[in-house]
């Protein structure tokens, strides 16, 4: 299964963008198995996250190659940003929305249930961090991305690689890490429609599920079969 | 090198919309190697031509795999549908624009030279039809795409594959020839942003091209290092 997905925004001037992401995992409101938030990640800094700040609405492109499927996820996007970060009240999670519920139940993933039975999204963001490589690691720890350099060279006074959090030993890594660590973003998509192509099977078979919101609490899809 | 790249539009709503596109190759004004022209091909009857043609502003991005390279490349969208199409005369090129330059000139490719030394789009349509798998000529022969069935079973009683256009020897695969032509349709993209990453070499790399329209005829390109 392919871990990149494409990711698409509009900017305040209607114009459209769109970048690779990769997928950091699938998330459930506890007892709600059909209800995936798809989780990513991304740098608080980049242009992309005030586009889904200004416009929450994106859509994803997940391409199997093997498997010749596409999916194609309409929702809405949410930013986790550190919680000392202006980002951290813009936005609210909609109510009946499965961000909603996952915030307040927890996932089935104990691991990050708080003690009052919700989620602990800073957590999850730290673990997320933490799981990256020590050069992706690194990456969060340079000047803001977009900034114009004179040359490449310039990149090789940045670090190149940071430790896990635990074992950062020296005050120059634990104060890089901590940096990075306040740049860095989960970004969570929660699909309100699904467009599944299937390619690789003949006749090619396209299936739409719209999520009806306005049945509130409910978990209920809408599924239809339509043309490729 | 990868030949799947994700088009993201957007729609009358403002919703973004983003769907994997082959690649059908890069055309190049006669003369001009430096303003490529993206070709990929759709249905005329999808949603993404209707949000072309309302707002022809798109980008694309294009993930390579194997370089761990990603291109995005902001641009405007220009749909070539059959020359009876209503849409044949909802866009023109605008003045200066590398489409312009192609369809005035002509390409590198000689094939495609109309006798005035301008560009033969229709010849070129039913060419890149004409080269699809015959299970690909066949998918533009199905009723519009996005209309609900009541089962996948429906697929069945539309034709499978379809011959080359000069290999048809009855009327009903003639017949159903000239349907499926007529809903394809060349997606033409002409860039004016690209940013190009390569995660593949340490440090990162990041590299913005900008087209300075304001140049009028030149093919310049505004280039400039940034911070990935």
């Amino acid at each position: 299964m392919s871990k990149v997905y494409q990711i698409a925004t509009i900017d305040s001037n209607n114009i459209p963008h769109v970048r690779s992401h990769v997928s950091r995992g699938i998330l459930y409101p506890k007892g709600s198995p059909s209800l995936p938030i798809l989780l990513t990640s991304t740098d608080i800094r980049t242009a992309k996250v005030t586009q889904m700040l200004s416009n929450s609405r994106v859509e994803l492109a997940w391409w199997m190659e093997g498997s010749q499927e596409q999916f194609r996820v309409n929702g809405r996007a949410y930013i986790i940003p550190p919680p000392s970060h202006p980002f951290h009240t813009m936005q609210s999670f909609p109510p009946g929305s499965s961000l909603e519920k996952l915030t307040q139940r927890g996932a089935d993933d104990s691991d990050y249930t708080t003690s009052e039975g919700g989620y602990d999204w800073e957590k999850k963001r730290r673990e997320v961090f933490n799981a990256m490589s020590p050069g992706m690691k690194a990456s969060w720890a340079t000047p803001p991305p977009g900034t114009v350099l004179k040359s490449y060279d310039e990149a090789n006074s940045w670090p190149s690689t940071l430790p896990r959090l635990e074992e950062a030993d020296n005050d120059e890594d634990r104060k890089t890490l901590e940096y990075a660590l306040g740049n860095f973003a989960l970004v969570l998509i929660d699909p309100l429609e699904v467009d599944w192509v299937q390619l690789g099977i003949k006749p090619n078979r396209r299936t739409k599920f719209t999520r009806n919101e306005s049945l509130g609490d409910g978990d209920e899809w809408t599924e239809e079969i339509t043309i490729p």
